[in-house]
């Protein structure tokens, strides 16, 4: 997670919204991102989707099996279902999405209507890590960065 | 929809899953897409997120409000998501989620959880535009395209 929010730090210099992540595979990174939304013209173009499109493009694979996505806030329903199609095993997860909503991200969390509904394999949500510092990066971001939800 | 059912069957002329869509801006289409998951080593590469991220790059935008999307399918969680980041203003679609999970797609549908739930903008879901025609798709794909679901 440490890895996740130098990407995170990382966004908030470039001017880029607060969030980064990480995938690790057999206890190896393979991959780490930055929302670029904002650099990319690209709305989808969030942390999570990013560190899945450069980890499939490098692996040569779309069956990211075993893998575990270390992100610092909770995944919007995009980046979850991408996690889904891209076989991610399991989401640890820092912030919450009602801290992204508070920082003024027009956020929803991943419904319990979608939770454990996919068959095979849904990605387990594991929340909670390292919260605190995880959180703090919405206050950096408005101090140091653009503040520019989107 | 009829362009959008011509990029479905380029999809599964070149190997790729049966789904198409086009993207309408004041009566102008601006932009057309296909599934290309399997092309580009991307799970996220879904007709819809390839349509937007082309749109928004074109127009050098992240904003498509009053955008309409036509799409041969109801849209999974990751696009619907994705739509409402670029803020598209209506989603009209063909064939069910229901008729992707019956031809072997581990799919959901946008739950009522998430729907009509995003404030401002969330967009709207129309069901049913030329249904039959789109729901074809399936049984064209398991003739002559690959058949393999992702």
């Amino acid at each position: 997670m440490n890895l996740a929010i130098e990407q995170a730090l990382r966004a908030i210099e470039n001017g880029q919204a607060p969030f980064g992540c990480v995938l690790v595979k057999d206890g190896r990174v393979i991959a780490r991102a930055h929302n670029t939304v904002w650099h990319d013209t690209d709305p989808t173009a969030h942390a999570e989707i990013n560190a899945l499109r450069t980890a499939c493009h490098q692996l040569k694979t779309i069956d990211l099996s075993g893998t575990e996505l270390y992100t610092t806030c909770e995944p919007c329903p995009m980046c979850y279902t991408a996690a889904h199609w891209a076989r991610v095993s399991r989401i640890i997860f820092g912030a919450r999405i009602e801290d992204a909503r508070n920082a003024g991200f027009n956020e929803l969390p991943v419904s319990n209507e979608t939770l454990n509904r996919y068959n095979p394999a849904p990605p387990e949500l594991v929340p909670g890590f390292m919260e605190q510092e995880c959180r703090r990066l919405f206050e950096l971001w408005k101090q140091l960065g653009s503040g520019r939800p989107y």
